[in-house]
């Protein structure tokens, strides 16, 4: 990094470390993970085999137990399968709305925005050219009360290597539910579901959503 | 990025995108990834104030289950608090080789090695300025069936933050047992202990661990 983009990107400070460095890599990593937001709507843009590689590639450099790198990534580009995904997922949303609709003698349009709500959001999820679903091995050596790190860990490291090369992605666990995974995407009981996120240009950045400061998750010293 | 940097650093494929663009931020973002590893020795240099909060303020950017932000990060600097853990730990890990040694009628100075291996790691882990402890809240609205997700997001990014500043770190759990950084450190039952990482400049970096292939963890459309 040149002195003038450091000092412009409020980083002037890492100059004074002793021994620490601030690189290239410093000041554009750290608004990286400022703008990793969640992203609930995709563009049909394709993402580049390229991409896609060199987001997985961030995954597997993740911290891992013992280096058992227990990951395995399964990658989900067959729009059939995108589609056959997405029907089920709304049959799953609309099936307890449409049982108590069907008690109701008079049903309004209001009473059926519930169920156009819920069919938007699974659409939305299921819009993007790509899906990623993480996955970790029940067969590796250590066992859960390890790989339970592992997992997510690979995940926020790929997440952050999709935005920063331009595209959204969003944290899947409920809204895919395992058991939905495993039955239209054929996951062996051997590897157990971490997460699913789509890979895609957002269909626009959603505004920021309001965080906790600092202040108040840090402590110093003692609780 | 400039187009020349980008070729150079093996990012040239990333102007094929239709619609993502390469920012500054992804070569050396991606760079990042790959260099962090797990430092289990470190200088004495000290961290400057500044770097620790850039350090935790990539922390609470990750992704986390309904916006509920659980974390909280426990910073200890405070030398004699740190003496303390080492001190508790080689007692830890040194009891039972003791116990071993002392059924023993003679004892070699080879005998001794795995007391002094022991003593060594421990030493290890615990000769850097800062220690962060990555806690979430057993008191949030998610459960810990979502927070189990949330506290090693966070950990990855403020591990990665730390590499991209210049330090080290590594992912620690049974290193320091729950149960003993509970005792030393003073944590409350309320928050569950994700990992503890050192912050320091390493006392020289580790050479790179061997990794599997990145086709070996990718699997397309099916396992």
């Amino acid at each position: 990094m040149r002195a003038a983009s450091a000092a412009g990107t409020g980083l002037a400070l890492a100059t004074q470390a002793t021994a620490a460095r601030t690189d290239d890599g410093a000041a554009a990593l750290l608004e990286i993970f400022a703008k990793r937001q969640s992203v609930r709507r995709y563009k049909s843009d394709p993402v580049p085999d390229e991409h896609v590689r060199m987001i997985l590639d961030a995954g597997r450099r993740a911290p891992t137990c013992m280096n058992q790198q227990p990951w395995k990534f399964l990658v989900i580009r067959d729009k059939e399968k995108i589609a056959r995904m997405r029907q089920r997922l709304i049959e799953v949303a609309t099936k307890p709305i449409d049982a108590k609709l069907q008690q109701q003698t008079n049903v309004s349009e209001q009473d059926l925005e519930p169920r156009k709500k819920a069919i938007a959001t699974v659409e939305g999820y299921l819009s993007a050219p790509v899906y990623v679903v993480v996955l970790t091995d029940n067969q590796c050596l250590c066992g859960l009360e390890y790989t339970k790190h592992d997992g997510p860990l690979a995940a926020g490291y790929l997440m952050l290597a999709a935005r920063a090369l331009g595209y959204g992605t969003v944290y899947l666990t409920d809204s895919i539910p395992e058991a939905v995974a495993r039955e239209v995407w054929n996951i062996p009981d051997r590897y157990r579901r971490v997460c699913i996120t789509p890979i895609g240009v957002p269909d626009g950045w959603p505004p920021p959503k309001p965080k906790k400061k600092l202040e108040e998750l840090v402590a110093y010293e003692s609780l």
